[in-house]
Order: structure tokens, then C-alpha cells, then sequence
């Protein structure tokens, strides 16, 4: 496990980047991940580029954009990522009752997936058509 | 690879279920996931039933419920269900745009799941607390 | 993607490799699995070493060992070795209801696992006793 | 992680689920899973509904359906599962020996599955015939 | 499936892109994998930063790292990702016994995650130090 | 979880191959794995004989089969295998950069992987010949 590394501790390349972290996000705590994503700087600054890009404003709303990510992390099990995406949903209004069906579908399409494996059902005709 | 069983070759439990599937979603045609699990009937009502309650009407709206599915299925790589739920992305609504926003996340949430998995990143405590 | 080295084409200690393999099978061909792994002979001669071992007589029968291979093959999703796999539980028994059954399972369990990750189930204390 | 929800804080929809459960399994007690599903009441009464059905009598004996669940969660590396299901596979009868062979054949499967992905093999005609 | 963005079809902003990645590979021709992300501009600029940093000189020579990314595409079973940088790996350098003793290893490491999974080992005290 | 066997506690068959380890490893100590293992002689005699063939001498240095083995086990999220092969390349010479820029790739590479699996890109001719 890596140590997290704390502003106190850090160097200037990488408290400009956890100030950058707390100002947009309009907050005031930098949490684990970027902490030990700290170890590599240059890690650091790119990751932190890709998600300001990638989960900044767009064609999908912002609790979209998180149920989204926590799809993702479930799939893989990784536990730091759903609790910390989780949070951030909560934060963006996700309901008890929203979460519950987020947890549904993920099971679901993780069932269908297999039983597609399993089957080998052919793709359909009309499902061939590019999706862009 | 399984055949998919069509609708005139199909018992009158299979044809039943079909014929829900159609009514449900307001279509004349059945896709082949539903044609190769025709052979088990049993998994063909189960899955169904499945499918109509948990993408049925709740507190996340039918394109969201759409876009996780494909977030689940591209972490998979079923290609089957990545063409079939962008098909039905696209039919409620996705335009270019979110789609490619999706694809952009999809990835990013699976490269930040391996470095939280490398770093072992640990939990913050703020993140603890039940998720519900 | 390799090209499959015939019998024909491959060196002696190939040869013997393949030859062990159709024996201990008692059939007189080789497929291609093994016929792609035989560019890196000591892979080859490994493999199969480790296959006749795992899936030899022990204290589960043959065709419980097939549906435990096709269970981990559904599930990452390996095209070859469902069809393999699932041609070698037909030889040694197993029914169109046993195949569904099986289906069912293993997309079930990919459902439960991912419920599982996201609520986060914490561990029965009567489950944690060690399982040997 | 969710907090389970214990009988004497369910709600009485809740508990009748709990209360089937029991008399289903001729058992007094209730397991993490589902009291952390009871947080969603109908995702709880419908994976209740699943496992009961898929994982009831039919043509695969009890015992190799766990193993066949245990085969899929280990893949996954659910821990939570791994415990559940070892420990009803015990209940059913798993020896040591079983135990060791089915995790080596888990392993197993896992390694050839990517050699297959990397080698690419083509699948050879016989397996291609329909498996139903 | 999405259709490559040709050069000739492309917007100025795609073509510059494209133009950087020649440059920098030192090549005439531009791989399917960026022709599909053109479709979303955005993407196929930041990715393209992301591969030209991370793949670029470093601590770990070239052939390295394709190694790596070889190991993770074939974990992930993703066919055109091996094909392209395999394809890359062997520019590189990489020889047959090199590619047989990397799938051999990619082969063991997926076995041996699932058996420490299966049998849950406990983290050795000696290798919980900081990996940084 | 099970419990690891120590060498006080092992049978001579199981002592044997624990010799064998430390005699080719030239260490005093056996780590859990194999300790975990030993619950069934023949995986942990049949896993030795692999491990010791895979990851011996030959035409990829010592050093690079740790980072492939470290490639599979992060995008696997094994924490046992990630923390006992950091453990292996640290003794070999991996460097805190090095190990950045392994991080880097890996979750880079589970990244385009899903872009790849999203957008179903078609594999290049170029690509298409053998690999080997």
C-alpha cells in the first residue's frame, strides 16, 4: 500500500496540482487517490487533466456521469472507487431509491452478459448499423 | 453458438413470452438474446421478467437505466449487449455527443480502478459512512 | 492470430506432444489449441502436463470438472474455450437441461457477485471459519 | 458499505421475505446478502425469487451448483461469495479434495483461457456445431 | 461498430491530430483505433496525449512497455489491442521465445490470482512495507 | 480463509517442495501462497514446477517477468499478488519511477481497451498477419 501524501509533505509541482483539485471541486480535503497518485507526479497532473476533462460539464449531466463511473467500479470490485463515486453521487442528489436501481441494472447486464458468452447469440441485423 | 428459435418454430410457452416482450415494448420483432435463451424456457420467463421490472419505470430515467447497461458491457466487451443497448440508447434519445462522452468515462473509470488497485489507495474516512 | 502447426509440419518434440494427447484422449485428432501453443514447445509440453493432471480422475467426476471449465470460460468470456469445453461435457453427458441450468447459474452468480460489491455484504462471522 | 438490515428493524414486506428464506433453507438464520439488499425491498424479493428458482432442484445435483457458483466468484474475486457458497458447499458435502481440485481447476481455466486470448486459436470446426 | 474517419474525411481538427501522430511515430498511416475515436474529437486529442506521455521515453525501454500493455490487453481478452501492439512489441524487437515466455507468464499470473483468491491467503508481514 | 501450513506442521512431501523454494529462491522463508497451497500437495508441487519453469531464466529478464506478472494481478485487483511481485521487482531493481510508469501503462491500457471494446474497432490488415 502506498502512504498518502499529505499537502504538508508535498512538493510544489504537486500542491499546485491539489490546489487546483480543491478549487474547482470548491472544496477544501484532497481525498486518497490523489494522494497516492502523488508518488508519480507526472501521473499525478495527467489523471487529474483526464478527469477534469472527462467529468466536467458536457452532454451528460453530472449524477449521470457518476452512476456511470460507479457502473464501471462495481464491475471491477474496486471498492475505494465505488465509495468515493458513491459519495460524489449522493453529493449530486442521487436517492436511496436511485441507487437501488443502479445496483439492479449492474447485476442484470453482468447476468445478460454471461448468458450472451454462454449462448453465442448472434448480433441482429438492425443492431449492425454504426453507432458513431 | 446456439440458433435462435423463431417465432414460428417456438412452443406456445416460448410464443407466450415472446409475444409479451413485443406488447411490453411496442415492437414487432424479437431480438436474438431472447431466441437463443428459447432453450430453456425456464431462463427465457425468468430473464424476462427480470428485464421488464428492473428496466421498467423507477427513479432513474429509461436512457440513464440505458447507459449504465452499456457502461456494464463495454467493461465486459459483450459485444452483443453493447449493439443492442446502444440501439436502444439511441431509440430514447442519446445523441452523438453523450454517446461519446459515455465511451470517454467508461474508460477512465477502468484505468483509475487499476491505479487505485496499484496504489492500494486507502479509504478516507469520509467515505466510510453506508452508502445506504 | 496463430497459424494452427499441423502434424505434418511439426518438429519431433511436438510430435510426441500431440501424440501423448491423442492417446491419453484415445481419438486420433488434435485441436487447435494445442496446435497454436506449439510454437513455444515448452508451453505446450507444460500445458498439457497441467491439463492431464487437473482434469485427470480425482474426486470429481469428469463431466462436474467440464461445467466448472465452461463456468470460468463464460465468465471471461473465452469463445474457444465455451465451444471446446462445452463439445467435451456433451461427450461425457451432459443434457440441453444441464446446459441451461448451467447458464442460469453462472449468469446468476455474476449478478449476485456485483450486488455484492456495491453493498459491500459484509462477511457472516460463521462464514469466516477457514474453509481448509 | 450498507448496513444490514436486521429482522427486528425490518419492515414487514421485508420480513416475509426473510421469513421464506428461512423456511426455504429449514434454517434460523439469514445471511449478510440479504439483509443488505433489504435496503431495496424489490431487488431483494426478486434476487430472492432467482436463487430460489435457479438454485433449486433440477437436473445439476446441490453440490455442483455451489461448485459451478464457487467457480464464477473465485474468477471474480468476490470474497464474500467465495465464503457463502464454500460454506454451503460444505453443507452439501464438498471434501478437501474436492475443494483443491475444483480451485485447480478454477486456475487453471483462467490460464488457458488467456492463452487462447493471446495465441488467438481459431475454433475448430467440430466445436462449431450448434451447442444448443 | 463505428466506421474509421478517413484523412480525407476529416475535420481539420482530426487532421492535425492525425498529423501528430505520423510525426511522432515517424510513419505514413494512422491505426483504426484513433479513426474510431475521431468520431469524438475530444477524446481522440486527449488520448492521444495520454499515449504520447506514458508511452514515451521513460524508465522502462520501449519494448517494455508493450510488454505491459500486451499482458493487460490479453488479460482483458481485447483481439485488436493485442494485434496492434504485438504488432508494435515485435517492431521493437520483441522475438517468438520472447512472445511464448510473455503469454506463459500472463497465462500463470491469471491462474495464480485465482488461487490466492480461492484460498484467500493472508498478506505476508513482509510484504506490507510501502511499495511507494 | 485458509489457514497457511507452517513447515512444523507440514507433512515431508509438503517440507520437500518448501526446501525446493527457498533452495532455488536462496531465502529462509516460504511466503503464505505456497503456505496456502500445501492444503493440497499436488497444486502446490504441480504450481512450483510452473512457477519455477515460467518465471526462471530465459529470454526475458527477471526483472520485466515481474512487471508483466504485476500488469495481470492490478488489472485483476489480486492484492496479494500485486504486493508479493512489488515485493520480487524491488529485490530485481524496479525503481520508483519505474514503477510510476507501470502504473501508468496499466491503467492506460485497461483505458483504450474499453474505448477499443466501445467503439468496435476493426483490426487493420496490418495487424492481421500471424504474431507467431
Amino acid at each position: 500500500m502506498s502512504q498518502p501524501i499529505e499537502y504538508a509533505d508535498a512538493s510544489p509541482e504537486v500542491r499546485a496540482i491539489y490546489d487546483d483539485i480543491m478549487a474547482t471541486r470548491q472544496t477544501d480535503w484532497i481525498n486518497n487517490f490523489w494522494k497516492v497518485l502523488a508518488h508519480h507526479p507526472a501521473t499525478l497532473r495527467r489523471m487529474w487533466d483526464n478527469v477534469k476533462q472527462v467529468m466536467g460539464p458536457g452532454a451528460l449531466d453530472p449524477l449521470t456521469k457518476e452512476l456511470i463511473y460507479i457502473a464501471v467500479s462495481v464491475t471491477n470490485n474496486c471498492q475505494y472507487c465505488i465509495a468515493s463515486h458513491s459519495a460524489a453521487a449522493r453529493n449530486k442528489g442521487m436517492s436511496d431509491e436511485q441507487f437501488g436501481e443502479l445496483m439492479a441494472i449492474i447485476g442484470l447486464a453482468n447476468d445478460t452478459n454471461r448468458l450472451v458468452n454462454g449462448y453465442n447469440a448472434p448480433i441482429d441485423e438492425r443492431f449492425k448499423s454504426p453507432s458513431k
